[in-house]
């Protein structure tokens, strides 16, 4: 590990790091729900207040849903000579919902120091990374007063519920967000153990999603079941057997050509992987599972990085509470949700899927069908320029180079980069997989923040090295 | 149409018949909701009075619950020679919640004429009805001063909400309510128009009930389905997937002998309903619906009355709000019930049902399997004496013998009556299918409400025949 300014500061301002992403994560910045959207404009401006106060040119920019912050490198605040190639750090300052709330050891927007970690929704994803990157700025420019690359930010509000609004922000945003920049640079994933030391991990590919909400409606008024039982379409019990459907006894999706297009593992990933040292056992005990359980003819590993997956988040409709009681239901809904492998294109498989669903005898009931976001699957090249910078970074700080992985998950703006922007991305990764992002008690540990803090640190050094 | 003492009476009466009407379903008497409890107490000792004024030995009997208004007839009150076969007659005397309120033209407990019909919450059910037997025990009375037969009369104040009580109260009271008693009679059902002539029916069977709650329970937290989707069992999915097994392509229940013991609809009974004039446009009309959907090989009027169901009553689980989440939940859960046919025994049912969900691969998740209530479905003999004396009555007023019709609904207490007093029941209904019983704007036509006074006044005097 070197020694710098740039880490002794860090290593100074720790206490004031974690006030700072404690003020943060105390903003229940929800996206998903809109009574929460005043918290979602108080983190954005909080972003821009913290960004301008380091010295960058900061705004809070509208998009079509909630607003976006975006800010660049004056040049007076750059060392590098005019031209030095720079990049854009992309990240969300919005949080998942944190129902259900009851399951919160303390609750969801008080952070709460425990066992070495910081407890609070957006504590790890992604206000927890945004403000490893944050700080690396701040090392650069209280000790120097100037930051060895230009860098451009942008941090948008709408991750957590589809990215909805973001593609029409780069498209018009294109100029303002490429300038002089060569990729972009995301930290919302995972490290890697690497012989026992917690390793920044580059995770390569991405799965894509379609996400459903997919309501199925009967009789014009709920119904006594005793009276009309067994005479009409019940929603809720239809429902369940088109749903019952999707998967056929290998546990496949059945959607016609589902599959079509998926790239297969090679041999080079498979043995890359197997130095990994993945334990399904322990994959499957964060989740409190001990039986696997997935497509027939593939590893967990392979079911979670590489191979395609059909879920249903959520399921309503009748009667919910305690008790009984005798109702046909005017109608049932449910969430679907499609993850997709490089290869698959998400509106194909919209389309696909309310065929499919259409075609469904349903008994004179009718669908209500409504598609949230569309995001395609991502493969970055791992030979990127930047990527040496971030090995040597990554090397510097913990004796190894970056794991080499994948993600079962989504970042649709990955893709978007790519189609919108030309730039490819560079997933740089300090969460660890029991952070409980989406679940109760989301936490980060302070060690791997302080990994992240250091790693970017040292990257923004690297870069102007070329 | 005879003309005798009673008849005369009940016609110079009609009056005052209507006006005690009024005065009863004045009192809120709604067991439901604990705010309305002195009401319901109140129009118990209503009851009480009034019995007690015509001479029967009248008292308010605490139950579990409410309490229950019990009246038998004193020997001197009874002109059949000691020995002379009774009967039970059942009603209730609570009403549903009158909400929503603001759908009501008039305030649900003002009683109001309008159209040929009084309006008021509980003017049919079963206020209205039980006033029919008041007004005929009246006839009698008023005219030569004693019963034709010895009657017995329960009228509990839990109906509505669900008779918790009432087996525990027939158990303990067994000898009160069986001493002479030959069979049950009950006035809460509906009447059919034959030929244009609204006439009382019998409603010969009634189908039963079970009803769950069954969660299927996978991780220990919500799960992000990004990370997760596709390496485990998520408890949202399979609990779509086995549900959807529970019918095959006809629409027929999977369950294992799930038919077995129903009777089949006989051929006299098809011929029967075939005059009845069933219209399964208008039946399915009442619900929205214009496509019947239901188990191959039966009409609708069958699968109505005759042919068990299966429903599922309420779905949940997962995320349920507006937008998306990617979450894999914890546990999903269903609210599923199964009408019984006369042959089914719903203990049997139960336990079979428990053990196919049991039996069924959900990839290490667990199940959570609650019941609520269990209501045998009820078969009355259509040969019982005292059957010969409703036709007899109906015939006498009606010009038409009662319509023999069956009801797809459940009514637990009769079920109750046979098992527990070892009493067969008479579903004798003088109410109309469109009395909005438990919805806003509930009425009683004047015209049933006489057609109910007279059939039970000659059914008195024709009992007494034998």
């Amino acid at each position: 590990m070197p020694s710098n300014a740039q880490l002794d500061f860090l290593a100074a301002d720790a206490p004031n790091a974690l006030e700072r992403l404690k003020a943060l994560v105390s903003i229940p910045s929800v996206s998903a729900d809109p009574a929460y959207t005043p918290h979602v404009h108080k983190a954005a401006e909080w972003l821009r207040q913290t960004l301008s106060d380091l010295g960058l040119d900061a705004r809070v920019m509208p998009t079509g849903g909630h607003p976006a912050v975006v800010a660049t490198t004056p040049g007076s605040l750059c060392s590098a000579p005019a031209g030095t190639p720079g990049f854009l750090y992309y990240g969300h300052y919005d949080v998942q919902p944190p129902d259900p709330t009851d399951l919160w050891t303390t609750p969801p927007f008080t952070p709460t120091m425990r066992d070495g970690c910081l407890f609070a929704r957006g504590a790890s994803d992604d206000k927890g990374q945004v403000s490893c990157f944050l700080q690396a700025l701040r090392a650069w420019i209280k000790t120097v007063g100037k930051l060895p690359v230009p860098v451009t930010l942008l941090i948008e509000g709408e991750e957590e519920c589809g990215s909805v609004g973001l593609g029409s922000f780069l498209k018009e945003q294109r100029e303002l967000l490429t300038r002089g920049n060569s990729f972009v640079l995301v930290c919302d994933t995972r490290s890697w153990d690497i012989d026992g030391v917690c390793t920044p991990a580059v995770t390569y590919a991405l799965r894509g999603l379609v996400y459903f909400d997919i309501q199925l409606h009967g009789p014009t008024r709920d119904l006594h079941s005793g009276v009309f039982g067994g005479t009409l379409a019940n929603p809720a019990t239809l429902l369940t057997r088109v749903l019952g459907r999707l998967f056929d006894d290998q546990n496949r999706v059945t959607l016609p050509g589902f599959y079509d297009g998926v790239a297969p593992v090679t041999d080079e990933e498979r043995a890359r992987w197997a130095k990994l040292g993945f334990s399904e056992k322990e994959f499957l005990a964060e989740a409190g599972v001990t039986v696997p359980f997935g497509e027939a003819g593939f590893t967990t590993l392979e079911r979670h990085w590489v191979r395609p997956a059909c879920d249903v988040n959520g399921l309503y409709g009748g009667y919910q509470k305690a008790g009984a009681k005798t109702v046909i239901p005017t109608f049932a809904g449910a969430k679907v949700s499609f993850r997709l492998a490089p290869g698959q294109d998400p509106t194909r498989i919209a389309r696909s899927f309310e065929t499919w669903l259409r075609g469904q005898n349903v008994g004179g009931c009718t669908w209500k069908f409504q598609q949230f976001g569309e995001a395609h699957p991502v493969q970055t090249p791992t030979n990127l320029p930047a990527m040496a910078a971030v090995r040597r970074a990554t090397k510097a700080v913990t004796g190894h180079e970056p794991a080499m992985i994948r993600e079962g998950a989504t970042i649709p703006v990955v893709a978007e980069f790519k189609q919108i922007l030309s730039l490819d991305t560079i997933l740089l990764g300090f969460g660890r997989e029991d952070d409980c992002i989406h679940s109760p008690n989301e936490r980060f540990r302070l060690a791997n923040f302080e990994l992240g803090c250091k790693t970017l640190t040292l990257l923004l050094g690297e870069l102007a090295k070329g």
